[in-house]
Order: structure tokens, then C-alpha cells, then sequence
């Protein structure tokens, strides 16, 4: 998995049948790259979260084939300061 | 999932058989990096997509086994200036 | 897979019900970067490991669909000097 | 799936039986990488290519478990100067 | 595929039950990046590689579940000079 953080939200309008309802976040990771990643926790900007990517995020959706690779799977514990 | 730019089509006339009918479109990433993606949508030249990979890319061509590894699941909404 | 060391463990309090109870370990690869990787071992911090990624990572879970597409599979031999 | 180029061929005459017997290209990817594909479709040196990655390019061989992650899908159209 | 050469051998004594019986060699790509695949040809020290990654990796391994990400799948013939 790896570790990022939310910087915004991507709308699609006009997609294929078979995406899931549902936050799609853009993530940043700490090495600096970015992803979108579907987000079944409702998180909030700037929030450390937990990514898994390829086949494994799309068995999330139990029952259908999303063509879902990328996927919030947690938030991160941050202590507060 | 990654965010790109449609930046033209590439053609194939001599293909595997198992390659689906369709555009196969030219995707610059956000980074800077190129792909070739499978598109359903009938994207524009230009128009911001949403593309995932990997095997769930092929799950789409349901009941085939097409060796799509990357397809566009989404044309982004973006806010006209 | 890919050589590691240990370099802390992640918390995920709210995380999404698949996710298997477990340690969550931060691996830095050989070549500097970072991943999080799941940790059946019990490995200590700065020990080097063996890490598996993508889709088989998560058949280590049999019986469940885990979203986990980074697994500890051993800890490499070192000779102390 | 990628576009690259045909640079070379590569023989490996000691191998595991499951590899599918046939021609195993070196590919020189647009953005400078290298990759050895299997090739269905004869290509020749220097020919622009597309390539598909991971474990769908496998289900090209149907009936059977190919240890293949890179297939060569199609021969890329090129306009003659 | 990648292409590489065998650059040492892993030892894990201790590893999860799934993990076959068998060698864990250093792979330096041609890219200049490291990697541990399984091998089951018996490869030198030194010896030119093809390697293929993900799920496919793990296929080798039938009737089993096997955590491998990275196979030698040939031995590369090289000329003698």
C-alpha cells in the first residue's frame, strides 16, 4: 500500500457504466507522485490516508467488476500537535 | 486511477484478434508519462480523462478476454473559464 | 519481490471493514523509496525484509477478499558482524 | 498498453516449460525503457509496436499458464514519408 | 519481461508456511534496479535473465498459492566472446 494525502476531488460526469457511485480523491503520496483513488470512507482534504492499488481494489465491490485500481482502505492515525 | 490529456490516436491495422474494435487513444499523464488507452467514451482530442490499469481494465470486455491493460472509465468535469 | 527494512508502523483506526486485523509496517526499499507493507511476522523495526507485491499479496488471506497489495513474506538472514 | 519500438531479439534456450514457444522481442519504449514482449505477429526490427502489460497479456494463451507479463497487441500504423 | 543478471542470493529462514522451497536470487535490470525473483533453473552467479512480474510470477506454481512476484522464467543466450 502506500501512504498519501487527499488533495481534492475529481468529478466525472460522463463515465462508463460499470464506475461505482462514489468520491473519487486525488491523492498525493509522500514521494510526490499523484493518483485518484476511489475513497469509501468519506474523507476529508488533507487527510493522511492508506492506498491499495491494482486488482485487490476492485474486489472492494463484491458482486460487480469495477474498473476500480486504486483505493482508500484507511485513514491514518496522525497525533495531533 | 490516473488523470491525462487525450493527445491523439494511434492506428493498428495488423492486431491480435483478440483486441477489441475501438479507439485506442494517445493519454499524456499528468506527469509528463504516455500510454495508449482503450476509449469507449469517444473522447475529444484535448478532453481531461480518467484512466485505470491493469487487469481490471480488461474486465470491461465482459465475456472475452481482451488484453486491454488501460481504459478510459471517465471524461473529468472541467469548470469552462 | 523487493528487499526492505522496517522503518515504523502505521495506525489506521477507521478503515474499512476487509482490511485483515494485523500490523502495518513502513518498508524502505533498497532504492529509497517507501511503501506499507502487511506484516504476518511480527517483524522489529529496521529488520530487512522480503516483500510481494500486487494481487498475490492478498491470497495470503484465504477465504477473503483483503485489499492488501504488499506482504511481508520473510525476513532476510544477516550475518552480524 | 505502450508504444515502443522492436530492438532486437532475445534466445533463451534453457527455460521452464511454460513458456510458450515463439519470439521474445526487446522493446525500447518512447520514453526509453526497455522490455523483452512476446511477439504473435512476426514483427520486424526497428517496427513500431503496442504492448500490452501484466497478467492480461497471459490470457492470450488460452488453455493455458503462460508466464508471459508483455505481449505485442498490434503493429503501430506509420505514415510513409 | 525484463532482462537482467543474477547479482547474489537472498536467505529468509524465517518466512510465512507459503513461501516455496527453493532459490532467491538478486536481480540487477539492465534500468540499473534491484529485484529478488524466485528461481526455479538453477541460475549462476552473474548469469544473464528473463524475469517476468506480478500475478503471471505466481501461475508457476500450480495447485498452490504461492506469494511470488517475480519468476525466472529462461536463461538468456549470450555469445561467447
Amino acid at each position: 500500500m502506500i501512504k498519501g494525502r487527499v488533495k481534492g476531488k475529481v468529478w466525472s460526469s460522463r463515465h462508463i457504466d460499470t464506475l461505482p457511485a462514489g468520491a473519487l480523491l486525488e491523492i498525493e503520496t509522500d514521494d510526490g507522485g499523484h493518483l485518484i483513488a476511489f475513497d469509501p470512507l468519506g474523507c476529508d482534504d488533507n487527510e493522511a490516508v492508506l492506498v491499495t492499488q491494482g486488482s485487490v481494489a476492485a474486489t472492494y465491490f463484491q458482486g460487480k467488476t469495477a474498473p476500480v485500481d486504486a483505493l482508500i482502505i484507511g485513514s491514518i492515525d496522525e497525533i495531533s500537535k
